[in-house]
């Protein structure tokens, strides 16, 4: 058997795992019951299927356990029969992490979704792995608190696969990684550390420290805390130097070392003040300037600085329904209502300036002016509005009057604010609605990080895979389409859409901290194409001292890649820790390590 | 041979290890010259002796290598003689870990200074692991940045020293730990984990991915990167995620698993605006509160928030010369210049309010009111001096109308400032010279953290080892001295000093962060006063989810506790950790883990 869409990798599926039998299905049924087992064909696609659908598996199995408990039980049976587990949290992963390669048993934390205990003092949320972000967010959000991670796939993703993945996302620069702000955590092993205690339910056998004080053990909650395959780490303390800080090991191990079942994480206060705005900067240069400022002028309140090239604004203006860029003439009514000239605050949002080519609204002069080629994304949380306001602002006339931005919005409400971050967040969805994407998530000098784009784009065009060139206009579907160079141009409900035709190049991401979100946009994936992109851009980042993953992981997609961020001793260490934990290599397996 | 001064631990040095012979001594001279071994009697004191003079070995050689590679030759050497090795910072760590216990070559790091880079842009760091981290701020802070963490010991504590005890300090409640600052290591292993490249100096022999890019790596400045000994995770990346974050797991290591040859940090931008208050509390209740209310009113600026209760003031200023507490009458005017009655901003520095008893002096009326029980250090750091100091004066006005502050002042200039953080950073210091000092670190929820030195207090003193009761009063040495309830009072250079005699039980720390350091007092170390403290500290700890150590580490002190804190699971993997790492147990032995 061999994995497919694998694109240029072939893996072989190891023979030393066992394959899915009768018996294994009414042993998990025996202990998650009918529900918690799923076979049906159908059911089972969105298992085997990454967010992108760039990658699929053949597995027969989907497990959905509520306890750390059946997790445990889990473990135990498919490491005594030597069968292959793919943890799986919301499966928004993009690297191919978190589907099976080829018929690995899935297990799904969409079942273990329960709060366990929250402290409104402290601020410290413990919950069980399977928990959405977004109602993790919503549960300390109605307690004064917010979370102190928030990414694009908020509404689908869940905490264990964060943890699992390290994910980084829109607020990293104010409130940090995930390996500062989770407190404890509860993991099973595939294999136990310690024999099983005497006898069952008794606990705390084996000495006097066995009954170590964890916080809202989720395992006590389902049962005994006693099995030598269950880590627990659970603790909400901010600060504990007792040995070696072992829930690092598993924040961002993706699945390789053990399934998260609980996980414990210090909260922020939510802010009494958010302001927001988006800026249109004329090139990447202006863009790092002000990002500079941004540090400088807005210090200790900013939460997120963001950006996207004019092609990602277009895309995500193009592909979604009711997406709008507040700082294009054409929609900006009817994104951000109340907009006004440069210095009219009136309707309460403040247009800070407006670049030239502003008023131009005709199929052929539609186009984003020169001075507006980058967009940013700039948010600041604070304790008191005064203040946050009087440091926007004057941020906001320094980088007008030094022309690093031409252009700004201010978010009047909440519902403008959404508009802003709904442009930021939708790229993703709008690269995946236009066809096949590869995605390149790395960490770059920030002076150097928009060079990655710009030389891809230059190569892939000269290899032959640039926008489709040729002018025409004609009718589709009663609509006037205007070809010309690539883009598309048409009205759809009054609105002027622009489409980019062919393979297309673009860059976005979390400035502040140095992470460049590069995406191939390309009709139908085409190996071809790939092999002008890989090894490339790994060569790119190698050189510039970068990291080919900034937050995304290794999983499937980069595991051959490994080498252009880590050292062989690295990787020595990081296989031997795997053998410690896992010796018959039953977690997550062709994931994360590259093949020997 | 057995360990002198282990109180009620008895340790067996391991005969496995080798002893040093004069090959040895004649190899590391060969190696690193004359001036980097050192083996004088008179010399070795201060390598064998750790800063609270508590725990001390008989090494009988002390090694300075200055290069990444000079370390891997020595620990190949000693791994190959089996000869045990205890690497050795600032030794200013406080559970007995950077000292020998018997006769472990101690290998310092103290000639390893040397700055490798600094970003003037980003505000990273790369070091070697033997910077002084007071000189590492001065450095950065000459270049507009901060150190991402402070402690009482900067003048000596090294980098590495840091980094390999997780230190967290005064500041970690806003610059978080060290798990979130440091972004890459450089550290060298007691075992290669891979064979040695076949010839010398050629480098990147072994694959594609060899040169890893990392950036300004020591051991690439000292010669080779490819010793399979050298783990090479030397970054300035604010994100990435390829594969297992190894780092993580020799932050808080204590020198068990490897050396820390180099750390790269990420520094925070040195503030424009710091503003530092004292306040009293008048119980520890009222001190909670106080933090409360600075966490929501000062929300991002808040910097540090410390307390000390009022023993431990009256120790800093009895047996320190120059140290004051600033509101206290006797001696606030030598202290902070300028304090004026309540509401006079007059000479710069505010008092915020003054409590009753203020104006006493005489030597029977000269103590501390019922009002202030407690002290407080509240720290901003801001980029906008009108923004914080309004900031400030609200948060002041409410807690002192609250009541749950009766006094306080405001540092109006650096000297004021100083004053104020001496007092707290004294205290460690005073409690130092005053005799013996039983210390623990720990974590444990804000609202039962002073109970523990009260139940302490009650314990000792029934057990008979309170403060030494009476009253006298008579001239020593030409002073009249008054002795009463085991506080002796007496004028000196027209200053009245206190000083509590006999057992003393205080407790002060980083209230911020739920962390209290529980120090006992004693003319000498005794081991029945030692047996009533352990275990009842540690399973007072434990009874309320709490950490056996906060910040100080585990070292020789704790190793036989650390079942208090993390369960057998845990302990088992941390053990199979260092087996894999290595597998002859030469580094740092007898520390951290508990015997088997
Ligand atoms: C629109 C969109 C925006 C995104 N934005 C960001 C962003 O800003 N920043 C960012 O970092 N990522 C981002 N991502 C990527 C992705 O959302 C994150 O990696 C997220 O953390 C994955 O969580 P999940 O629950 O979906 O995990 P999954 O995709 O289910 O799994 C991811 C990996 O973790 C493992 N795993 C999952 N759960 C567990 C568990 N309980 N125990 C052990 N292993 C487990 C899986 O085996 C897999 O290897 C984005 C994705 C999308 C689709
Ligand atoms: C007055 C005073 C105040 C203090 N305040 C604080 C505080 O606020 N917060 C806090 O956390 N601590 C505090 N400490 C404790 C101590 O200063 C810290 O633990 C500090 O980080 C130790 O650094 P060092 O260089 O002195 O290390 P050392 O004491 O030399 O060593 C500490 C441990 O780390 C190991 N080690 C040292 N260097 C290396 C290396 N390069 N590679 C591998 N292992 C190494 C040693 O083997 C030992 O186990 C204080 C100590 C004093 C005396």
């Amino acid at each position: 058997m061999r994995a497919r869409r694998l694109l240029h990798t072939a893996i072989e599926r190891r023979s030393a795992f066992a394959r899915l039998s009768e018996q294994d299905l009414a042993f998990f049924q025996s202990i998650l019951g009918n529900s918690g087992v799923i076979t049906d064909a159908d059911a089972l696609v969105p298992f085997n299927q990454d967010w992108q659908k760039k990658y699929e598996g053949k597995s027969r199995v989907a497990l959905r356990p509520r306890s750390t408990e059946q997790v445990s039980e889990v473990l135990r049976y498919c490491s005594s029969r030597r069968l292959a587990v793919v943890p799986q949290g919301g499966n928004t992963g993009l690297v191919g992490g978190s589907v099976p390669v080829f018929d690995e048993v899935v297990l799904s934390t969409a079942a273990m979704n329960k709060v366990l205990e929250f402290d409104e003092v402290s601020g410290t949320l413990v919950a069980q792995s399977g928990c959405v972000l977004a109602a993790l967010d919503e549960h300390v959000g109605a307690r004064g608190f917010m979370m102190p991670l928030d990414l694009g796939a908020k509404g689908s993703c869940h905490i264990g696969g964060n943890v699992s993945t390290n994910a980084g996302g829109l607020r990293l620069v104010r409130y940090g990684s995930l390996h500062g702000s989770v407190l404890g955590l509860e993991v099973v092993l595939p294999e136990p550390l310690l024999p099983p205690p005497p006898s069952r339910g008794g606990g705390g056998g084996s000495s006097s420290g066995s009954s170590n004080g964890a916080t809202a053990s989720a395992a006590a909650t389902a049962g005994s805390t006693a099995d030598g395959r269950v880590l627990d780490l659970l603790r909400t303390l901010r600060k504990d130097n007792t040995g070696y800080d072992l829930k690092q090991l598993f924040i961002g191990a993706e699945g390789t070392l053990g399934v998260v079942t609980a996980v414990a994480i210090q909260c922020a206060p939510r802010p009494a003040s958010v302001q927001l705005a988006l800026l249109a900067c004329p090139t990447f240069a202006a863009a790092c300037t002000t990002l500079r400022a941004a540090r400088r002028m807005l210090g200790e309140v900013l939460s997120a600085v963001e950006f996207l090239d004019s092609a990602c604004s277009d895309l995500a203006t193009a592909y979604l329904d009711g997406v709008r860029n507040p700082l294009l003439p054409q929609d900006a009514a009817a994104a951000v209502a109340g907009l006004g000239e440069a210095g009219d605050t009136g309707g309460g949002a403040a247009v800070v300036a407006r670049g030239r080519g502003g008023g131009e609204e005709g199929l052929e002069g539609g186009g984003v002016g020169d001075d507006r080629q980058f967009y940013m994304v700039v948010e600041t949380h604070g304790s008191d509005a005064d203040h946050d306001t009087q440091k926007m602002e004057r941020f906001l006339e320094h980088v007008m009057a030094e022309g690093c931005v031409t252009d700004g919005t201010l978010a009047a409400s909440e519902a403008q604010a959404k508009t802003i971050w709904r442009l930021r967040e939708g790229i993703a969805e709008a690269l995946a609605r236009r066809g096949a994407v590869y995605k390149y998530d790395v960490s770059l000098p920030t002076a150097v990080m928009y060079d990655l784009v710009e030389v891809l784009r230059q190569r892939l065009g000269a290899a032959g895979f640039g926008p489709e060139g040729g002018v025409q206009v004609r009718r589709e579907g009663g609509v006037q389409v205007r070809r010309e160079g690539g883009v598309q141009v048409r009205r759809e409900g009054g609105v002027q859409v622009r489409r980019e035709e062919g393979v297309q190049v673009v860059g976005y991401g979390h400035i502040g901290d140095g992470n460049l979100h590069l995406n191939i946009s390309a009709p139908r994936y085409d190996d071809d194409l790939l092999h002008q992109i890989e090894p490339y851009v790994y060569e790119f980042v190698r050189q510039h001292n970068g990291s080919i993953s900034a937050e995304h992981g290794i999983g499937l997609m980069k595991a051959g890649a490994l080498p252009y961020s880590k050292g062989p001793v690295a990787i020595e260490l990081m296989r031997r820790i795997k053998e410690t934990v896992d010796p018959y290599g039953i977690l997550n397996p062709y994931k994360v390590l590259p093949q020997r």
